[in-house]
Parts: structure tokens; C-alpha cells; sequence
């Protein structure tokens, strides 16, 4: 994880101002181009780019599977690497789509349930009754935070992360963006040919938002936690799929939101 | 702020799991359209609604004044209240830039350094130098819980808040998205007449990103504060657009980032 030293002054009350040198999440912005054509700028931690890109148009519904991905690679013209070519394979690709809001409405009926039904006619609901006992999830969130190397230093990243659902850890990715380090982790399993994760758990650093959950979908993740709250339209989504939606995931307590079944307490 | 009751499973370890009613931070899609054509959709807190989309046309540089905004009225074909309609007054709207990504790229040189510029080609940098007292800054976290009547009981939610140099909050709001929270206070002062907010600070309760930074240059705020910590990015940009970034605003502490000058120790 590269980082960004600038010099900043510190003080507590009482005390007389510091000049130091500190460590900071970086972010710069990266364009994602699908066949030389561009389709997302987004503001992301640089690192594991390949994984973001095609974590993206995967959880956008643009790609399924491994093979579709014929290469990727840096702009050439980019000297800083923040533009990145997507090469498909055999996917006809809708650019007028990718470049509207993909969940985007008709201009009767927007709301969370016709959202929701967008993401069901791509994602279908997710069957499987795998179990996963309480106590493994509540020894996650240690697991993350020693694994997130950046993140006592600078304190600015939220981390994602794909554990079996024994609670063994498969992969975690930090980013200033929350959606960025979901579509990495998702990302990383599509290029490794480990998807779809349906005996897996996907946890995140911070909040559940309606988009986590959707891009969980996508992967076929059955249960999802987080260190904080949901919000309503992620437990809604999360119960319509058929996941299992924890929250507050601290110490020696969780909440469970949806698919309570899924749980062994 | 409406909030929404569900029933949860509280789990502590070693005792049964309890079955609960618990409110959750709402989350509903808004379609924000300008003219009758859609220009946006974004996932948010349902409430002050007019805010959001006018701070969110003036962050993205479309209006710049009360006046151009002739009314914000709810697309009457969907009840939810979901779809908003903004009708300007002789303002040449640009769509093809407003369905891109607003500070998106040439092909080359795409890079924070190339994306400050695209801000400051819109937005010029503050020149204001009026000082703030660093106790000042101490005091208004606690003033930015305590009006945070939703978090509480979700903890769900972000928060914005615009006080005076002096320390007096002007406007608080929450959002399921951090920078929806910061299109409504600063859609708040622009559907008021209190912009430029060019001697006051803007505080957040959480992280600062890139974004955040820009949305203050665009109402003139020179003052950004953040409980959480900056990213590079964003630094980088309240530097060379003279502003001062203030993070990690805890307790007896703070860290200040760029524009030490403005502050008084």
C-alpha cells in the first residue's frame, strides 16, 4: 500500500503546535475504459487496479466470468497508470447503460423496491443455507484490522474483505472509497477463477450500504458483515436476496439484520 | 429525519440472542432532474431534498446563484417523492458534461494534479484570511453530535455542519453518503442567499475526502474541518486552493493539514 508523507502541524490544547512529517491514504483517480472506451472515473486508493477494474464491471453486471477478460492493461499515454484498458472477450457491451447510473429508473417509479427489483433481474436471490456460526463472526473484525497493514498509519482507509465461512481470511483490500475495496476483493476472486463465493462472507470496515450488499449479491455472497450500521435499503435488499446481514460486528457482540437462519448461535 | 423500525436479533456472546425492534438510517434512491432530464441518481437520506439537489447543481458548478434556480418542485408521477425536478432560469445547461463524470479526463494526463486544475478551471482558489482560534475548532464536534438528533439511534449516518470562524453552527445535516450531507448544507445556503460561506468552516463527521474538499471550494468555505483523517488528495487540493484542512479533530487534538496560517494557536 503506498502512502503519501506531508509535513503537518499537531497540537493538543495547552501544548505548542508540531511540525511533523505524516503519513496519509492516498487517493488519485482512476479511469476504467472498456475496449479503449471510457466508462467510470472513480477516486480510488491506487493499488490492486486490475482487481477494481474488473470487480467493477462485474459487480455492474457488465462481465461474469474470467474468460470474458481478455486483458488488462495501462494506457500507455497515462505515465501515472491512472488509466486502465479493460479488453473483453465475446461481451457485447452496452456503453449507454454503463455510462447512465446502472440502477438507474424509469421516471414513474423510483424508490428502494424498484431498485431492488432492478438488481433481481440481473442477480437472482441466493439459495444457499451454508450456516455460519456466531462466534466466527465476531472473530473477524481482529482479523481485518491486523491484516489492514495501512491502516494504523494514517487511519483514512476502509478495508474489505472475503473470509470462508469457517472465518478463514481469503483476501482484504483497502480503500478510500467503501465500494472501491468491495469491488477489489471481488475483483481479485474473478481474476483467480475463485468465484462465484457462496459458502463465503463478505466484511466490511465501516457501514452496510444498499450498494455493498448489491455488489455481495453479484458474487453470490451469502452473509455480509459490517463493524457498523446498515442502512434500511441494504437490509431490505440483503433480506430480498436471501443474505444473512450482521452489524455492529464489535467485541463480543452483533446484531443480525436478515437471514438470521444462516446463523449458529 | 425519518428513520426505519425493523425487527433485529441482538446476539452478546454467551447469552441467548434476543429478538428487537430497531430503527435503521433510511436509504432511497433520488432521481434528480433538471429541466425534466435526468442528470443524476444517487442513493440518500430521504429528507431535505431541495437542498440536495441544489447544492448538488452548484457543487458541480451548473448554477452559481439563488436566482437561477426558478423552482424545485417532485416529479408528480412518483409518489415516493423520489424524483426531483429542477427548473433553472437562463442557465445553459451542458448535459453531456453533467452525465459524465464531472472532473473526468482527457485521455492523457489523467492524475490528482490534472483533476485539481479541472476544479480550480471552475472554481478559483480562497484568498480570504480571516483566522480561526484552534479552540475553536476543538468546541465544534461536540456541537455537531449533539444536533445530530438521528445518530444516536442509528449510528448510521454522516454529518455536515457550516459554522461560523466563531463557532456558531449555521446548519447541520446527515446522510446515509457523506457527500450528500455536504450538497444539503451548502444547497441549504444557497436556497437561503447566505452563499459565499467565505468565513466559515465546514466540518464533517467523518473522513475528508477529495470530494469533500471541492465541494467547499466551489461555496468559497476556507475551512475544512474532519473528526477523521484527510487523504492525499485532498490535502493536496485544500493546499493549492488555499484552504485549511483540519483533521482528526478529537478530544484535546487536532491535526492541521494545509493553511496552518489561518490558525490561531
Amino acid at each position: 500500500m503506498k502512502a503519501n508523507k506531508t509535513q503537518i502541524t499537531r497540537w493538543a490544547q495547552g501544548a505548542q503546535p508540531l511540525s511533523q512529517l505524516d503519513e496519509l491514504a492516498e487517493e488519485e483517480p482512476l479511469e476504467i475504459q472498456v475496449d479503449t472506451r471510457s466508462v467510470c472515473v472513480t477516486m480510488r486508493t491506487p493499488g490492486h487496479d486490475e482487481e477494481l477494474a474488473a470487480g467493477f464491471l462485474f459487480t455492474e453486471g457488465l462481465i461474469t466470468e474470467r474468460r470474458q477478460v481478455l486483458k488488462i492493461q495501462r494506457h500507455p499515454r497515462n505515465e501515472l497508470g491512472n488509466v486502465l484498458n479493460v479488453f473483453l472477450n465475446g461481451v457485447a457491451v452496452d456503453f449507454a447503460q454503463l455510462t447512465r447510473h446502472v440502477f438507474a429508473s424509469s421516471s414513474c417509479g423510483l424508490c428502494g423496491k424498484a431498485t431492488i427489483q432492478a438488481v433481481h433481474r440481473r442477480f437472482k436471490p441466493i439459495r444457499t443455507k451454508w450456516p455460519v456460526r456466531a462466534e466466527t463472526l465476531l472473530a473477524l473484525p481482529a482479523q481485518l484490522r491486523s491484516a489492514q497493514e495501512a491502516f494504523g498509519r494514517t487511519g483514512g482507509l476502509h478495508a474489505a474483505a472475503i473470509f470462508s465461512s469457517g472465518g478463514k481470511l481469503i483476501v482484504v483490500r483497502e480503500d478510500v472509497g467503501r465500494h472501491n475495496a468491495v469491488d477489489k476483493v471481488l475483483g481479485y476472486g474473478l481474476l483467480r477463477g475463485l468465484l462465484p463465493f457462496n459458502r463465503h462472507i463478505l466484511m466490511v470496515s465501516g457501514r452496510a450500504s444498499f450498494e455493498i450488499v448489491q455488489k455481495a449479491v453479484a458474487a453470490r455472497v451469502p452473509v455480509v458483515a459490517a463493524i457498523s450500521a446498515p442502512s434500511s435499503l441494504a437490509v431490505q435488499l440483503a433480506s430480498e436476496s436471501g443474505q444473512t446481514l450482521a452489524g455492529f460486528v464489535r467485541g463480543d457482540r452483533l446484531n443480525v439484520y436478515s437471514g438470521r437462519e444462516r446463523i449458529r448461535f
